[in-house]
């Protein structure tokens, strides 16, 4: 993968995806003694990032592949993503999810046209089912986070906020399933002198952070985060392009989370879901680090239950 | 007043408010059937378009007037306006408030380095009291809403949304004291072609609506409306503007209000507070009036309790 793929993958999926806004805040800044970017891709179709790395994975496809559909289990944003993406090209997507799945979801999928099947709620079930569908529709499966296009397509949102700010000394990102630091990572390679990248990840599963220290992948036993959207783990395509290019993985506690999700909403006025505050809280602990940077903070997405609240 | 005036507030303000974005939704452009441009004033400086107002006020003041001071009574989003225009332009600003203020406003006062007065919490006393540090510190009085000054301010919003989209039917604002409205009608009536301005406002507090009926202003007994930003009555300077430019009011029920603002969190993923969901519950009352049209409406502000919201 050299830098004219990942031009090329810009260019593919830009008619798919909004170019988010980059947002900044003087009192933010003051605050933190850094001039933090916030790449919005809450404001993303769908409210999240995924929907680049899902457009260009669907397009990446041959058109007999097309044909037959894609089929994804995911009860979060690539469900959407990959719904909505599959509605745009044409394309019939199967979704995979427990019937457990709480009904909010459900409906944003229903809302793309995705259409949905069932399973019990195991990982076993839902690898099994998507397994079955692959086989008997011959669809192609689309990985939330681990797969070469997926990942491609995610380092589109640091292409244009290095596009924008090429003065950027830092992009800090989530790290969950590990599809957007490794995106983000291969696009600071490609697009930037000598910009570093940095993971901030809930201490509460920290696999990310083990793995870079053991050397493979590590799991977790529990996810007790607020940051629903990184309760997964690294993955054997990203885990090799996050060890080699990022500078380091920062670990965050809840508390820190949910007051730095409070301070976007109260000082920039926008909506993020628990999962995107992550990166902020990461740099609120380690402030001095930042001290008089260029920060980018990408901010994965904006799907929330505002039922359900953690302040 | 003519063109000239407003384009030199315009230039005049500009250096200390932020060009605010412009947000769309694919969703709810097909929901209404309009296409709709939501101007973000809840992304202005401390929050809301009152930053133009109060800036504006504060740099039409001679040298001398701004070595004296200013003073308003505001509990809300002006007090904050003024406070932080006269931090920026090192005037001394006095903000009189009751006694009872929720603290948070005050701290947002305190902040901008605003010199809080506090007073009974009547409106007499509120008055008496502005008037006493009028007369003892020689202070400018600036009036949130009924005021040339602020009225011009509050016009370059509406001036830089048909900048950039020229091509707008019409403009819903919501309708509280008046001086939005006023000033977006003279936006409107002057760098428009045939652009109409309509006015949102609470069932609950709908003292404009029956003041362009009965032709003389009219005062609420009482102020039942979640949109706490339009418990206030139209004013000698803002009121014949309305008369004379604005097309029509369009009255919501509360609970239309509460879903206005819902929508608008879960599908632009931005923090807007009630009173600013008022023109687009306008907009969803009397969809078939808006189809097919280029709708601007006027996201006033965002600040909002995230303690206490209304759903």
């Amino acid at each position: 993968m050299n830098k004219e793929t990942l031009i090329q993958v810009h260019e593919k999926v830009k008619p798919y995806v909004h170019r988010t806004p980059v947002l900044t805040s003087e009192l933010i800044n003051d605050m933190c003694g850094s001039k933090i970017f916030f790449k919005c891709e809450n404001f993303q179709k769908m409210g999240a990032f995924k929907m680049r790395g899902a457009a260009n994975a669907i397009l990446s496809l041959s058109e007999e592949e097309r044909q037959r559909g894609v089929v994804t289990h995911s009860s979060g944003n690539f469900a959407q993503a990959v719904s909505l993406a599959a509605q745009k090209l044409d394309v019939k997507a199967y979704i995979v999810m427990p019937e457990n799945a709480p009904q909010v979801k459900k409906n944003g999928v229903k809302t793309y046209e995705g259409e949905i099947i069932e399973c019990e709620s195991t990982p076993q079930a839902r690898e099994a089912t998507a397994n079955r569908i692959k086989e008997e529709k011959g669809a192609a499966f689309l990985h939330p986070s681990n797969q070469d296009e997926v990942i491609y397509g995610n380092s589109t949102a640091a292409i244009e906020l290095l596009e924008e700010f090429p003065e950027l000394d830092i992009i800090i990102t989530p790290i969950g399933g590990g599809g957007l630091i490794a995106g983000t990572a291969l696009a600071a390679h490609h697009f930037s002198k000598n910009c570093k990248v940095i993971g901030g990840e809930p201490m509460e599963a920290d696999d990310a952070y083990r793995s870079l220290i053991s050397g493979k992948i590590e799991t977790n036993d529990s996810f007790h985060t607020v940051a629903d959207g990184l309760r997964t783990h690294l993955g054997d395509r990203n885990f090799p392009i996050i060890q080699k290019y990022i500078e380091k993985i920062i670990r965050v506690e809840e508390e820190e989370i949910v007051n730095a999700m409070r301070l976007i909403w109260e000082r920039l006025k926008i909506i993020i879901e628990p999962s995107s505050a992550v990166p902020f809280a990461a740099l609120l602990k380690e402030k001095n680090e930042f001290k008089n940077k260029n920060v980018g903070i990408i901010i994965s997405g904006g799907n929330v239950d505002l039922k359900n609240l953690p302040f």
